[in-house]
């Protein structure tokens, strides 16, 4: 079975998708991504879907899922790299992904994660 | 074709190997990172390979490709994430990885890049 690689950088996960997410892929890097949560004590988590063509209800639940799971868990989510085609049929078939963060890319997220730790002061991609 | 994403973080390209790296999606990865390294200025790339459970030849020969490629660029290629039995079975079949960096995890690339930037005042990930 395939498994997503979830980097560590610093405080931040970085997960980037690019197959096709199916139900036991995306279950496995729930647990995946928990377990590492606790084990690093990581406070920020990155989703990069720029290799996404098409994010369906399935993939906008398994988002806002680990969304919330990782918020229980003390650390941020947020969804980097949407293609615009992407924005464009979420909105136009109304799915929100509510609760889910976005960012353009995964510069802009991490710093939209340094600022949630208040780590304004020094750069982590500078 | 699949496309594998390449992000950029600061002075560094990421990418991570997820799939099975057949020769179109190798040659698309070339041509991609080196046109992104040019409009980018980047002056790292870091491939991560810890979801390859194989490396043959093939594998090998591309990423010393895209290792001098990137040189010639005036950027440095590391390796990172092998994992250890694809280690052990390299040097069992006797395949060096001449002319490639490797680095134990992301956070070991980084840091590989920025002494040869010689920025090692200021911590990129910490």
């Amino acid at each position: 079975m395939e498994r997503i690689p979830i980097l560590k950088m610093g405080k931040c996960l970085l997960v980037t998708i690019q197959v096709d997410l199916q139900d036991q892929v995306a279950l496995q890097l729930q647990d995946d991504l928990s377990a590492t949560i606790e084990s690093t004590g990581a406070t920020g988590v990155l989703i990069d879907i720029s290799a996404l063509e098409i994010v369906d209800s399935f993939i906008g639940r398994m988002l806002a899922s680990i969304s919330g799971i990782a918020s229980v868990l003390d650390a941020t989510t947020v969804v980097v790299g949407m293609q615009p085609a992407v924005a464009i049929t979420l909105v136009e078939l109304g799915l929100s992904l509510d609760g889910v963060r976005t960012a353009l890319n995964v510069e802009r997220g991490m710093a939209m994660l340094r600022l949630r730790d208040g780590e304004g002061d020094h750069d982590l991609v500078d």
